[in-house]
């Protein structure tokens, strides 16, 4: 086994993750002599001037370095202040961020439009209801129409989310009136994602866009051109492509590997390929090869969002969040991990080679050197795909490593799209969120979290995630989840209709009275578009106010690490929601543009941003903040319980 | 006067510029107790880590940083080499390059959309010749068809620029077939410059595009996405517009300013607002309304980009490139500068303070705190612009500050479009490249070399420029220049015929035969695509073989520091030429990305970058890249002058 360069200092395996499989891993590649991104981590001294965005790469007059202990004691070269250089550096964040969901959006477009034109013959249209819903919606006639002119307007006027130079994007007829008119009256409304992008990037070069104020502006609109634009034209035509999830159980955790099968993990952001996959290994002719080199079969596997995905539309077993996705191979079970786009860490491929996995890149946006790459082509996936189970079962009837699979294993129930969500709480014939409103009026539910994003291992794996939903489900918060922080919540078993226990009196009852889990997964990071629908679904359903921002609701992501996270974040904000991260933000405490974005906006009618490490005090924030929209909307009375705060709570702990 | 934050050290003036009118203004500034920007690139000491390009702020598990002593020994938390991060780095530098010209290029488009929808009234179509020649080139029936319906197809023909998600860019019509070859068979023919951009910052993102190799292939499709994309548009409709440069005597340098004038100046990019600004000073009301208030009349004046332009389609005197735009302030003449986008340094808004001058911001995509704000409208560009004049000529009238205006002041020629220069060498009836080639094909001209870019506060403002261009013409290679570089060169008396007496025999011979400077200046920085529009004519002409990366040619941004610099560079290189950049390199030497730039690209068809700091070490990198050419093309035969090698040069010295 190759040996990796190893690490200077290290700390107990089991301070870096609460996820148990992880840990065993963590152990055993220690000893194997093979170094994870969680001990690199431990070993990489974050730069203290960047972390704190006081530094300025923008042009090669500098790097200029701004003192974060007395930030405007001086400036940048050119004259940025500390908020010019914050901002420019938060833009930038955001630009990638919304670049990345729009990209993957606009691929996903591409796929649709390939249906339409019938290049595409691997794919169909699988929810024509939604697709009927989604068209009228959007103001095209649907009316004895055939599904694929209903398609073919459709696909046209989605395509303005990416193109459009001007006007405004077609999702913004979805914004709650009041939302919208904010956004119009301060132009921040987005037109198209490319050119925002373009614009954002173009206003943070030297000596260009030099007022955090107005900088702010763009920052909003690039990142509600990612939540209402690339972002929602992704998991909308997903779902119209792959089908609308609906509850359905599904395992999480390494435990689903099987040593005696050949095992495929999926590992990325984009369904295609994925679902690609599962044709191929549904395959007789494939089953059978795999048979011949002795294998029980073939065990196909996600991991990070796309295995989110494809767990919540079909039940694929999912083997854990972004920081297991090293961890995993050192199980020497994973024939071969094929990977699209995002958050796909370059160590992979030295890990993959210590345990003689084949990790396939697919996506011509994303190569990693080390890696085999076998491009997708979604005219003609199997060529892929099959090519992928050539090498995973070819690697199984030669395995050369000792295999250790975790027996970690948690079922739960996912699949909770925000049309599933309606029906749900709505009833058969009349899906409406009133009902939910109705139980956050008479206080049953006290508000609704959003919980979501990546893990980071700053932070010990998952304990954050965790606790703090333990915490705002006491509260009687219903929680709803996407992308790895679902996954951790699944694998601490939270997902099931059983952790009602869990949750405090009134929310308890409504997932009695319902039958669902006090914690709703929905999907891939791309999907927290879904929660953004709800929200405006229960803005217009009446009784929480006008806007977004009146709702008792807030988000957080509590061990977030990428830019897309940040974009995340700023479209809530910029859509009215309060959002805390952990770990850390890039901005520097006591300046004026820390103060604009987590105070300022709030006072504009925006959401704000909150941070907090401490999971406990995270859930305050969220709590206090929910209980003063309950203030707000006159429906505090309705809550009577007196809760212990955080002091009590810390001295009980 | 406020008094700025002093820095905290200082060197000699002359040590940072050999700009006489600059150094006084320095030492005026510091008598002053003001900090300039000269002083500020002293007091700041960049970060070691970041100058090379060694750090990584794209996720908040880090920053994490590579020691740039051993680059190897480590990689980032999840995985990323150092040619990854570089890569990468490298990448979001020219995207925001791309960005910005593309940005720019859109907004002329839309300008020029403007005038056909007849919403802009005050601007026109000034060159229908041109017009019609660009139309005639992509393909768009002219004949017998009026201006306006021609123009109207050239619209939406440019507009694929921008907007393209797939196929190629319209002025790929232009790249010569060998060159365009390479591009299609290495997948970098840009589609639209907005796709481009996106899918830039998407691949940056944590975990996608981890493969230097392949990530080199987007920035380069990303650059030429700009110098073929939104900089040829800008250029290209710009001389529709505004007109066709053609040779024009023009003033450079603080002198131009008038003390008993109203002294105005626009700096900046784009030429809208300076265009409205110049209908505006020569309305009669506002000369009378300066001479009410005791002026003379009022001065235009340009500085940096837009001023570049300005000056080679009007004569319009230009104060100084972008180290000066602080120090002209000092003069206390300057009644108003008037700004649109980039390279307009934050500082101003404190020089300007301290000086009681105007600085106005224009532009909806560049505001800076502290400065005033007024909308520039191309629909109704005289609010605007009536509104600057009324606050300059006012301050005209309570000047509270003492003027001191240095005497420097340098005639030149400038104005050679790559149309210029085609007629002024081929004659008036047949406009060809054909003698230029000739020129060089019998040794008179070695080669031609483009010296552009920025001025840089690291290095001595202009002495870089100056002597790099000095020992290149000695040599007998024909200078084309742009930008900051145009204005160093123009200070120094470079752009007259009389500086042919410091050319070498052979241009010194040329230039007298037609009567032209050895120094063509052709404008701003964005009109770096004239030199790739004459480098393909001088393809096309015969005789220098069969792409662009054939020609015995060379560039050089001997003092850069923006990352509109890079891209230019970059899309130089991907072009087939030698580009050296001064100052310093954002990659690691030793590097095997840094290798693939330097060394790599040039075995693959492409230009390369090189990096030197000393002027004769670059002319000399230059001089040997236009032999090897001339070699390769069996033409240096004709050349038999021995001529002085560095060593001897610097034994002299």
């Amino acid at each position: 086994m190759p040996k990796d360069i190893p690490v200077t200092k290290q700390v107990p395996a089991s301070d870096l993750t609460t996820c148990e499989a992880t840990r065993q891993m963590l152990e055993k590649a220690r000893k194997d002599g093979v170094v994870l991104n969680l001990d690199r981590a431990v070993d990489m001294k974050p730069c203290p001037i960047g972390v704190e965005s006081a530094c300025c790469k923008h042009c090669f007059m500098g790097p200029c370095r701004i003192n974060p202990r007395d930030p405007y004691k001086k400036v940048g070269i050119c004259g940025a202040t500390i908020d010019t250089i914050t901002a420019r550096n938060l833009a930038r964040n955001v630009a990638t961020g919304s670049a990345s969901h729009n990209d993957h959006g606009q691929h996903i477009l591409h796929l649709f439009k390939g249906i339409i034109e019938k290049s595409v013959t691997d794919f169909s249209i699988a929810d024509t209801r939604k697709l009927q819903n989604l068209a009228t919606e959007l103001g095209i006639d649907t009316e004895d129409r055939s599904v694929e002119d209903v398609a073919k307007d459709l696909c046209d006027e989605l395509e303005k989310t990416f193109s459009n130079v001007d006007g405004e994007m077609p999702f913004m007829k979805r914004v709650p009136a009041a939302t919208l008119e904010l956004w119009r009256k301060d132009g921040i409304v987005p037109r198209g994602a490319m050119k925002e992008v373009m614009e954002m990037m173009s206003r943070t070069h030297i000596g260009c866009d030099q007022d955090y104020n107005h900088l702010m502006k763009q920052i909003s609109r690039t990142a509600l051109a990612d939540g209402w634009g690339g972002s929602m034209v992704a998991t909308e035509l997903s779902d119209i492509m792959f089908g609308t999830p609906s509850p359905i159980v599904a395992e999480v955790n390494m435990g689903v590997l099987k040593e005696d099968h050949v095992n495929v993990i999926v590992h990325g952001h984009e369904p295609a390929m994925f679902e690609g996959m599962l044709a191929g290994v549904n395959d007789p002719f494939f089953i059978q090869a795999a048979k011949d080199k002795g294998a029980a079969g073939i065990n196909l596997v996600g991991m990070c969002c796309s295995g989110a995905e494809m767990m919540s539309r079909h039940g694929i077993p999912h083997a854990g969040n972004f920081s297991s996705t090293e961890a995993v191979l050192v199980t020497g079970a994973v024939d071969a991990m094929v990977v699209d786009i995002q958050c796909i860490k370059q160590g992979l491929a030295q890990v993959a080679k210590c345990y003689d996995t084949h990790l396939i890149t697919t996506s011509d946006r994303a190569h990693i050197e080390g890696a085999t790459h076998i491009q997708f082509d979604e005219t003609d996936p199997r060529t892929c795909t099959d090519e992928v189970l050539i090498k995973a079962i070819s690697r199984f009837g030669s395995r050369s490593q000792p295999i250790q699979i975790p027996n970690q294993v948690q079922k739960g129930i996912q699949g909770f799209s925000h049309e599933y969500i309606e029906y749900m709480l709505g009833g058969t014939f009349r899906g409406s969120y009133s009902p939910l409103n109705d139980n956050i009026i008479n206080g049953r539910i006290r508000g609704v979290a959003g919980v979501v994003g990546c893990t980071n291992p700053k932070v010990k794996q998952d304990y954050v995630h965790v606790e703090l939903v333990r915490e705002l489900i006491k509260n009687d918060v219903l929680v709803l989840q996407t992308g790895c922080s679902q996954i951790a919540l699944s694998k601490a078993g939270f997902l099931t209709p059983e952790a009602a226990a869990l949750a405090g009196p009134g929310l308890s009852e409504v997932c009695e009275t319902v039958g669902m889990p006090p914690v709703l997964g929905l999907g891939s990071c791309v999907d927290n578009t879904r929660i953004l629908i709800a929200a405006s679904a229960m803005v217009k359903a009446g009784g929480l106010g006008n806007s977004i921002a009146d709702l008792p609701a807030a988000g957080c992501a509590p061990e977030w690490m990428s830019e897309k996270a940040l974009a995340i974040g700023q479209y809530f904000v910029s859509s009215g929601v309060y959002t805390v991260f952990g770990v850390g933000f890039p901005a520097l405490s006591g300046t004026r543009f820390h103060d604009l974005l987590f105070n300022g906006l709030e006072q504009q009618g925006y959401g704000k941003w909150g941070m907090a490490k401490d999971p406990i005090e995270i859930a305050r924030l969220m709590i206090d903040h929910i209980d003063k929209k309950r203030s707000q909307l006159g429906i505090d009375k309705a809550r009577e319980r007196v809760l212990v705060d955080m002091n009590d709570r810390r001295a009980l702990a």
